[in-house]
């Protein structure tokens, strides 16, 4: 039986990406986004308010990077999507965090995320529903220890967690299920 | 220490969503999306090939469900990704899985995904990087064994699963570590 839940913004999961970019006097700040990702091989989409100090900053700059959370760092990210730059001069020093500038695109890497994409600002659009950032990824940057003995990242070594649209809640990431192009294969040959 | 890894499509975790929309014999399609899912509270977009059965069908009809996958159904989820609508027929009816046309939209709704945005689409749009379609969110359905005792969805009974765009494989949710707005609270105060 379904039951009707009415309009909500309800996929799952949901990544907890950190957008970092640099404020006018170069201190850095970093918020907190559920609502965008990946859109093609080399682009991601970030959909924001455009009161954000983000969208400030990454329309002044052209540039911006967006980092994967991990569990030692959920504290610090969950604080990021609390306070706002606007008003919190000091956010990203409160956050105890660390961060170096890409040696790629005029934005701040955080030292402590296990995985930062750094992307270049392709189109700043005002859609229908609001405001929408392209970003051309330049170049995807791992910590080491989240590496398998061939070089790819190892998901279970990334300690990434889930955001939950439905009760705010966080989760980790679970045991492997499958294989993809190869869990549902036989129902091809069918 | 961080390593390049040059230009890849990695925000993680990915969701893995299923496109369902009527070909134009009234029969159904359904297909597998990662890069894709909420923008706005009441709206989706869905970045997809423009070639993809999916595309033309939602050209045509104006709406697409989009459904929350299942470990139950990680198999048929996943045939859905492999096999194409273009080329093969009988896809749906392959998978074993039912269908029911939504009482809002022109779309059929997949009964055995525990989650289904019914939504109309808003905008297909030719991108710098290609195809997107925006959504219109009219109604969420949920099966009623997901909901808790105030009918709220509980994530932990979606038995959802994640999709990992470094090695292709699927991971189950793990367990619950954190409550958005409140484990990084003490941070906002310090």
């Amino acid at each position: 039986m379904f039951k009707d839940l009415g309009v909500q913004p309800y996929t799952f999961p949901m990544p907890v990406l950190l957008i970092a970019t640099y404020n006018e006097d170069g201190s850095v700040d970093v918020m907190n986004m559920a609502w965008g990702g990946v859109c093609a091989e080399n682009m991601v989409a970030l959909n924001l308010d455009e009161d954000h100090k983000t969208s400030r900053n990454l329309k002044a700059r052209g540039a911006f990077t967006l980092s994967i959370a991990d569990l030692p760092h959920i504290r610090e990210a969950d604080f990021f999507g609390i306070a706002t730059g606007n008003k919190m001069k000091d956010k990203f020093e409160r956050s105890g965090l660390h961060a170096q500038k890409s040696a790629r695109v005029d934005a701040p890497v955080v030292e402590e995320f296990p995985l930062t994409l750094e992307c270049k600002v392709v189109e700043c659009q005002h859609t229908v529903y609001g405001f929408r950032v392209l970003g051309e990824i330049v170049n995807v940057l791992a910590d080491e220890k989240v590496l398998d003995e061939k070089g790819k990242v190892d998901p279970a070594r990334l300690n990434a967690f889930v955001f939950d649209p439905f009760r705010s809640g966080y989760y980790a990431i679970g045991e492997k299920v499958g294989q993809a192009w190869h869990t549902g294969a036989e129902l091809v040959k069918k």
